[in-house]
């Protein structure tokens, strides 16, 4: 209790997410690496390829989070744009990453050679470092506490995997899940009690419909082991004392 | 040219999303439905269930477009905070809807009855009418420009449905996709440079890596579909006169 909570946000920067051609992950890929990391995803935004735009998510969300992630728009195209909209963000200027500039070199050398539009992904806001990208040649950036990752999710993926354990955190999320054949608005009464009498613990309720029968989960959330079984024991006791037969793990 | 953009933006409500609990499909399936619409997603926030991290993002989302969706947080429960959250956005009390209580008795009649809990689903800010849900009990909500959606995917989508034609907007965005079997960085600037050439057109280009072998789709995007076919056409002859055997639909 009273422990610093941590908190990261993410800005997704791109319009193939907003046209509804792609569906995200990154958001939920990155939630969970964040859990384990002891952060917590406190908000995100999903914004255009407009420089505007990614200016306004980035200095709204680092503003009020002790980090920033960032998925999209690192590429070779004229609409990869990030990198140009943090820095113009950050106040800084453009330049290429002498590093960045190595590793795009040796992975193209046998690829065609390290055009200008290749060397595009070798641009970072001044004052940054990198963070290793082994599945293809461009990497990720951090400055300060921003990172700036590929929107791809596998290369994103990677990226997040290189930055596993660097970053300080609290203590990680810890969840208990059970579920029941009951629809949600036959036992919201019991969860709200429930709740509210395990200070530090929180129940989210997540209805649906299968096999021709409503039924729910519910997920118990928090830091520590003690407090988490104690509130989903109590909530498990309960159920089956209204005959509701819960299943530990979901449903 | 110069004709009226019409701008929507989405509020994902719900703690389960930012915890990578829960995948979130409701962004591309809105993106989907507003392209049809002649309405353009322009940006969108996902916030917890949080009332006050509600009010802020609905305050500053409904100020700068012409319509606000939400999603989410709209059931039994005690973490169904929206309702009350964007009543208090708009500075307007929270009624009960008697039409959607009638809709609820209606549903909960041979369902175990309408308590409390349920009563909750016929709770909607002051001046608010009903959007249609076939799927289950509890409506959705519009007041004014602000459309409350369920956060179940196929409940949002029959929502949606709904709705379909009953918003004012622009001319639908018509795309056509390009493939071909080359490296974005190997074909940058002849992206940009088509792009540049077609004044109203853009051009988003989606690298993957598939079979073994890289690859990349080229979505070209305009409301005119002379415009449109225009900068298609001289894209897919640009890269067949350079031997990339493009692919029409994308690969």
């Amino acid at each position: 209790m009273g422990e610093r909570i941590w908190t990261a946000a993410l800005a997704v920067i791109g319009d193939e997410i907003l046209s509804g051609r792609t569906q995200d992950k990154n958001v939920a890929q990155l939630a969970s690496w964040l859990n384990v990391q002891g952060i917590r995803l406190a908000e995100v935004r999903i914004v255009p390829d407009v420089e505007g735009a990614i200016v306004e998510a980035v200095n709204a969300l680092r503003a009020r989070n002790d980090y920033l992630f960032t998925t999209g728009g690192i590429g070779p195209t004229h609409d990869d744009i990030t990198v140009d909209a943090i820095a113009a963000a950050l106040g800084v200027p453009v330049v290429v990453h002498p590093q960045a500039r190595a590793a795009l070199e040796d992975y193209y050398a046998t690829r065609g050679g390290l055009t200008d539009a290749r060397l595009r992904m070798a641009r970072v806001p001044e004052g940054a470092d990198l963070i290793p990208n082994r599945m293809s040649g461009a990497p990720g950036i951090r400055h300060g506490n921003i990172f700036i990752l590929a929107g791809v999710p596998h290369i994103a993926a990677g990226m997040l995997d290189a930055l596993t354990g660097s970053l300080e955190g609290g203590l990680p999320v810890l969840a208990r899940t059970l579920g029941a054949w009951v629809a949600e608005s036959e036992i919201a009464d019991l969860l709200r009690h429930t709740e509210r009498a395990h200070a530090g613990v929180s129940i989210g309720s997540y209805p649906f419909f299968r096999e021709g029968r409503v039924g729910a989960n519910f997920v118990v959330r928090a830091t520590d082991q003690g407090m988490l079984d104690a509130c989903a024991d109590a909530l498990l006791a309960a159920l089956e004392a209204q005959g509701r037969a819960p299943v530990e793990g979901g449903i």
